[in-house]
């Protein structure tokens, strides 16, 4: 994998031209010169509640009780962004002052069943709040996220979010990625893989620069890598990123990662609880064996011998 | 036909006497100075997902798995306008700088049924931002497109929204088209000719320039371009386009819309996947050919001479 | 009748006092000086899409097909005001100078039944597009009109609006009529006498200048003129003007507007289809009719004469 | 009663110091410096149609017909404020100058059942609205007026608009009244004292200065005036004031208030229909029997002879 | 318990550089220099309506039934802050200018079941709107407050609401505490241990520097202090204070607070009816012997003592 440059990055010709290097700054730092996101994702606090971070039978580490944990593997690893709600970054941000910050502006909690309401997540907060938290606070923050759930029958008011949300990023030379998950009564197969390829498109037309997607399964119902092909075609210039799914063995794990990029097409991955429900120095290690695939371009063996700590995994030509 | 001059065109009062130049200039970009509109409409990414993109069995072309196509075959066509959401635009326009751009304003996926929820489509986007993207981009954006399901339970909010971009657009000289698709548990026959002639009779309240209507079919069920009269009468100087339906020879296809103008009274076409899911270079024959039709006035041998390669359709007067 | 000067009128104490010459002036206009209103309505291509404009058997003049009908009677006869929607205004008025437009801004179609959902019409434009049109177009526009259905599940959606509407139209010295329907689940007669002037006074206390009602019938179920009295007493100063009901003889139809007026108390006419569904000739000697009646103070007889052709009913006093 | 003072009124501290004197002065207009609120309520044109307006029996008197009764009454009599809608005041207000005005901000109609929706009334205007209208008008308007449905599914809404409303109104010294009727399908006993007292400690919550509350009955069912004292007590600074229920004899009317201001610790009236339902004779003699109570502090035999035009009521002490 | 001092405060890095000062003295003061919350809460009269200041057979005190009482306890004993709507504080603030006021910001009443609506409270007021109350009244207003339904179907709307009230409010240097109450359909059980951390992790999502949760149960059912631990963890910065619960005796009440500081982890208490049913004497009594704990740090026996008026706590160390 060749070092991305700065004229290499198709900036979207809706960021204004007295921001279009902050874009390709904030392009570069993001993806670490690589082109590739590699987002450690720390939004589950509202997501899932305390479901990831606590469980009495001890299979999740007690680092994970405290919200700190999650600061502190970002800041001690190698990764592209580390997403996280806006209010948490200003909580904890002004202790963790190099991490890439991308900011996650909606969230709901896995309270309600599908049987009961349809899917609907609103922005707490706007652009201008996150650059009004950059201003305060000095923090990298290089981007932005937001969930849609489409085939809600509230999706044509996320997608106004959204639309409302990536456009406003763009004004600010700010990244944008989109979590683009079907969900609703109206949806009968949410990791189907044209849906999935659906999904992707919707995020380009919304001038997305990437879009977090659910791995797809094929026709047979295997989540394979090539299942999530017609995706990565379909987003075209928005880049395709997906999430790791249940939780697996970190071969299985990298291996699956390394087939996404490889076959599938995926330019990164979306990586939360695998990584912080580990304890604090295993979870760097493990956001490191990410990287080496993400962001280093290595073999699934080299990045086991990084998560195992036996090699070090060191990103050298960065911005 | 003739040639459109500057004072043949009936500028809406509306518009402010500082941009009345710019709407008359618009207006004969996107008519190409014929009074008629080719459209190229490439919005199906949100409203039919993947489907339109991509076949298992490969009866769509290749080249249309991924976005790109669409740029392609708008550039290297002879087109009036090539429509897309915003937010698509934004990501390849900067590619692309000499089409004539419709920016579409609202979309919806197709995921929920009629049976399940009444249809509703926000505005993603405002002109401000319209206004903004050209001011970054300096791409040739003509006009605005939006979508209004009549009979819909939330036909109110859709008639509001309409209005207000329309009124806005005319405000900075931009054209406005408005997708008027009768359709919700209110309408049991969304093709009727005289519904249709009602959803452009709502489009000219509105004070649009062009209504993209599906073709109607007469009290027999007929498809013929007969029933679109009435919607065109009805339309007055609010010109009616018609989609193309679903898939048809080429032949039949040119035939049925050399049809709808000359009988049915239609001031132009607005075709999408009959376009796109062609080759590259069979798309820009069969863009050429619809052209010959819509903006050259020619006849249907012609313009099946030019999509089969046997002539070249070059439209001379243009501004 | 006599001529109506500039300070017997009743200026609304929110007109400010800047504007309280051009309220006269819209006032003197509107009533030709007569402090009656003779509206001729013409926003039936969103509130009954085609049924009114055609008809298959040919009950309906053909030139009724085309918007620009409406117009055309408007300039040739002698009306007090025009109601169209802005857009359909904006689209034509630039050769139609010499009308008096009473901006209509709101609309709903008829696809929806009162048992599928209650009746909803949101103002598609504000006060400030009425100015802005004003100012671009140099057209005169004398008022604003807007529909409110009382007993609707939302009603108080409609109020809220109306209030504001009217409270900025006299702003800027507007006039304003409310068209006040009880429509909704909750009415069981909607053409009730008592309930009729219950609507009435609702539009006193939102301020409005007229309020058009249905003509409304006795206990007994009979549409008499005097039914009406009661409406116009609980108007108070707010003038009540009545629509023309289904279709009937001119002569049947030109004595119940006597009536209307001279038993019932009424400050008007609003009339639409009963004119406009005729040929221009015709249509224009039965606006002179209507006119003779409502505006020239004349029988019913004279009135007839006027619309058969034997007299010219000229309005001498005029602003 | 002893005359107040103006250092006795205890001014809101979110009215800025700058309008503190206008609070004053409106306080002692509004009570005619009593601190007792006597207010002739008449916003009922819209609460109950014309139902309060015409009887086809004659019950009512014939002058109440007309709109114009309601201001012939407010400014021949002796009261503290008449309440009435902004666009009914607009209409009037200019040949009635020397009313003390309080602006009833929202108001419904009453034709939609409890079991067929939640009650909602938004407000028509905002305090911007009211300082225009005093602006332009030069009235003596010196507070508003809000309904609230408390128990209904829209509490929350109209809560958030009254607070804001009183909020607003605070800013520019205006008084601010509240009335406050529990109402829905979970409200099974509308005036049940304990609850009626729970209205009124909303009302205080909500930075109220007065809240008129319906006449609460006690748990044997009986609407006597000691079951209103709870309220007088939950409500503390927020004086609250009772309407005067369904029709009485004047003496029984006159003995109820005493009681209501004596005993259940009310300070001041509400009475609407039982004042404007009499002729303009009557209703200025009942009027002025209803002040010498509320304002004058006198006994029930004097009222009813100043009702029986034996007596006058005349306020010696006003600002 | 060991004095806390500027320098040891973690500021929120949404907290604007000119506002820091302002931030850590609200902090300070709020805490009493001590880092623990002691709020004595008063926003019943809204959520309870009057059951929580009247019962007719006497167990609660007669002062009770008037809203000064409220306010004279905090004002004579020692707490941190007092919480209630900004419209109460409005109503007798400045007639106690040396309380720490805490505005709630949302209410609703208790009148509909969860059987019949989702919860939904609405903000009554917005920042700007407290800054404006402490720039009138000079009142030591050090923060907000507001109430989440966690799992309501209107979750979403509370969510983002909270998050724009914290930001806003960390803006102007006002601290913030969130009330998180899981309920609604969706929630079967309200007060698990694990829900309760979920509730806190959320808190902290939003940014907010204290949230307010129910005492939770394990489970078995025990409303044990232990319980309360995981909360606190997933809470991190975001300090959790604990609601008194049902009615007990003053010395469990005493014994059950200082476990969840000690054992549980909380930073504080939220008192209401447990203080204000009392007399005022006993009241401001049982404030101090909370306040020995939470502020004081001492032990159960001593507050018993001083709640039976055996001992005074004095507070020495303070901002």
């Amino acid at each position: 994998m060749t070092k991305l440059y700065r004229n290499d990055i198709k900036v979207p010709c809706d960021v204004p031209e007295s921001h279009v290097d902050n874009y390709v700054d904030n392009y570069l730092r993001a993806t670490r010169s690589t082109g590739r996101l590699m987002m450690f994702a720390g939004d589950q606090k509202i997501e899932h509640l305390n479901d990831d971070f606590y469980d009495p039978n001890g299979k999740i580490a007690a680092e994970d009780h405290c919200p700190n944990h999650l600061f502190s593997i970002a800041s001690q690893s190698t990764i592209g962004v580390f997403a996280a709600q806006l209010g948490l970054i200003s909580q904890y941000g002004k202790d963790f002052p190099h991490i890439n910050y991308l900011v996650k502006l909606n969230s709901k909690s896995n309270l309600i069943s599908l049987d009961q309401h349809e899917p609907l997540s609103q922005a707490l907060w706007n652009i201008e709040d996150v650059i009004n938290l950059q201003a305060t606070s000095h923090l990298n923050i290089v981007g932005i996220g937001y969930t849609i759930y489409l085939g809600s029958e509230h999706e044509t008011q996320m997608l106004a979010e959204a639309a409302r949300l990536i456009k406003d990023a763009h004004r600010y030379g700010l990244l944008t990625c989109i979590w683009m998950y079907p969900r609703g009564k109206a949806v009968s197969d949410e990791k189907n893989a044209h849906l999935t390829a659906g999904a992707a498109g919707v995020a380009v037309c919304l001038g997305a620069d990437f879009v977090k997607v659910n791995m797809p399964h094929d026709d047979e119902g295997h989540y394979t890598a090539r299942a999530l092909q017609e995706a990565a075609w379909a987003g075209g210039r928005t880049g395709v990123i997906c999430a790791g799914g249940g939780s697996k063995s970190a071969a299985d794990f990298l291996q699956q990662l390394h087939d996404q990029i490889h076959i599938g097409g995926a330019r990164g991955n979306a990586t939360g609880r695998n990584i912080h429900q580990r304890s604090l120095d295993e979870a760097v290690r493990f956001c490191n064996a990410i990287s080496a695939l993400t962001l280093g371009d290595r073999d699934v063996d080299f990045a086991l011998r990084v998560y195992q700590g036996q090699e070090d995994f060191i990103l050298t030509e960065d911005v």
